[in-house]
């Protein structure tokens, strides 16, 4: 991967479009039929496009590495995510649709149990239900808007977990307050290295407040909080890659990825065809798209390959709508695999396509992970995709003389 | 290569099982008849297996890099080689059977002539047979047991070779007192940087200690040393990947790697049955084996190429018990090529198999080095094995949310 303060004396603003499809979890497994799910969907149009582009397999991460959806997606929009690691916080913020900026120290919390003597007895306060979370979450907030200078913004989740961010100046990652065993105390929030002090104040000042305000609760009586975090201050697309660039994902937290890495986030209706006619909609006023198609994914984590193969059916007969517009690049690939097999994310390569005017036709005749690997792009690191999607939409200058 | 610290964070303990087997020097190069030694042999077991699985070639070190035995086998040990440096001295401690610890300073020797104004005149002291070796190495451990709080242990090599540990405290590598030229005299242990005052002083006091105690000495009058180096601090295999590792390994040098990186070595036979013997007597209490296979490479550095030949197809005829013990992932591999056509180790891709229920399996049809080279793993370093065995055996969480 090329550094960052050399692409972006490369990049330069043209014309050009790139559109990059993201089929989330679509590597699969062979199954009892000998084949993966992209195996065995009919994709006439995805299979046409692979005859007339050239393809190759990504490793998102490392090998053996299975990644989760934060940095599958960096590598993509062209970040090393090892360098920018996101954090749980932050992530789960994201993922409830939350916009962080640099000031926002994000935390994933559970409401929890604890006794007379400050042990907590249950992690997760019984699992109370989502209306329960909403009404103390509420209660919370009323009771606390600000600590020192900090503001506090308290976001109900599932059953019994929230997200919180403390906004203010000076904050910084700190460590756990969850014991996370039950038969403990809440662990104070402590200065390991200097820079700390204002974050353990708050926080420990953000428990001690919940305490009060939440006793005579019944079961969520007191606050865990994990994953205390900031965002790692990312350069945006347009600094880096000069691109004026757009999300199309109906999911919070791809939504939030592309905002993170300063793509505007259009509005679409949930539908993959309404993301694929936002995409038409908008072609004109951006040079790159990022189109997200969650369901692969929810589907492949459900085990649920029948399901996954019609979404990737779905997907492929959008395909004629797309070329319509005349993209200059476009890229067609996963984040990750999410094999039924597994139910889960995997560490499998994922098949990519790359169509432009500039690629030396590999002749491939299917688009899948097992004849994507003999394509004439090879196996590769997914933090390459946008150099290549770059360079064919000759937005890279020469390098060196 | 993902860092030993993420990958310390992803690794679990679980009950799947794990075999690398690895046949040394096992890759060559097409003879008069077009044929590699793996492409000659008749390894249908093998054959067979590499249809049910994935396949891919790896590069031990670099590209066009020939690497020795130790950082071929530590990158496939999951470590970087170059970061792991193993120094010559070590290398052939471990090579006699030595356990080494953090406290030893280790030292190839040459029993050397010098005459009498102390320049070097036969650095191999008329190859002194290994009887004469032996006969003075006890002389020389009787009069030289310690210096200041430091323990000397001499043992003998072949012919005018001999290793000798110094283990004591604060000791650090040193300078090669062998001048590498007759008609010069020995060098001096030197103080090149802050704490070598110790193995300096230690190292020139051993040395004339020698000089005294061979004086009347005929040939073997004097002693010089090269690559004086200490082990270098590895975390181990249980402590990275939470295995519980065990080795077969019939010649001292690969046992002595196998315990640097914390491998329990298991007592076996010497013959090829035997180490398959042994794998199957411990195979429920361990989760990680290394078999390691010698006589392929010993026979391409002779440039036997029938021998080596006959050797990888008796390791073929034991491939059956080893799937017998339904191992999770079962690897086959090579450390490095030795082509008895270069009668030496070399640069070569290996041929790399992998075997598990979670492959893309690629349908090649014949393990060889060059059906590998297309197989659906491509080619890869080989310090990426690891983290693929441990995914294959879902010993890995996934890396970030």
């Amino acid at each position: 991967m090329i550094p960052e303060s050399e692409i972006k004396k490369l990049s330069i603003k043209t014309n050009s479009r790139i559109v990059l499809l993201v089929i989330d979890g679509l590597g699969g497994l062979p199954y009892t039929d000998g084949k993966t799910e992209l195996e065995a969907a009919r994709i006439p149009n995805l299979d046409n496009l692979v005859r007339r582009g050239i393809s190759g397999a990504t490793i998102p991460v490392s090998y053996g590495i299975t990644p989760g959806s934060g940095p599958a997606h960096l590598s993509l929009f062209g970040y090393d995510p090892l360098r920018y690691e996101i954090g749980r916080g932050v992530l789960e913020a994201l993922g409830i649709g939350l916009e962080l900026s640099d000031k926002d120290l994000a935390a994933r919390g559970n409401f929890a149990t604890m006794d007379k003597e400050g042990v907590i007895i249950d992690r997760r306060a019984g699992r109370i239900s989502d209306e329960e979370n909403k009404r103390i979450c509420k209660l919370l907030q009323k009771k606390i808007v600000k600590i020192e200078d900090t503001e506090v913004l308290i976001k109900p989740g599932k059953e019994h977990r929230f997200v919180i961010l403390f906004r203010g100046e000076s904050l910084e990652e700190i460590n756990d307050t969850d014991p996370q065993e039950v038969g403990k105390r809440a662990r104070k929030a402590e200065v390991e290295r200097p820079g700390q002090e204002k974050s353990a104040r708050i926080v420990n000042e953000f428990v001690r407040l919940s305490n009060e305000v939440l006793k005579n609760e019944p079961r969520a009586n007191t606050v865990l909080l994990r994953g205390i975090c900031k965002c790692p201050p990312i350069p945006s697309m347009s600094e880096l890659f000069k691109l004026k660039p757009a999300a199309i994902a109906t999911y919070p937290m791809y939504r939030g990825l592309a905002r993170l890495v300063g793509m505007e986030v259009l509005d679409s209706g949930l539908t993959i065809e309404d993301e694929f006619r936002t995409l038409k909609k908008n072609f004109s006023e951006y040079d790159f798209f990022y189109l997200h198609i969650k369901k692969t994914d929810s589907y492949g984590e459900d085990g649920n390959r029948e399901n996954k193969i019609k979404i990737i059916e779905e997907v492929d007969s959008f395909i004629p709508r797309v070329l319509d517009l005349a993209p200059d690049v476009l890229v067609i690939t996963g984040d990750h695999s999410t094999p039924a097999l597994l139910k889960g994310h995997s560490w499998h390569p994922n098949p990519f396509l790359l169509y432009s005017k500039f690629t030396r036709v590999d002749g491939l005749k299917r688009f899948s992970e097992r004849e994507c690997v003999k394509g004439g792009l090879g196996i590769f690191s997914a933090t390459e995709a946008m150099p290549l999607m770059l360079a064919n939409a000759l937005k890279l200058k020469k390098w060196g003389a």
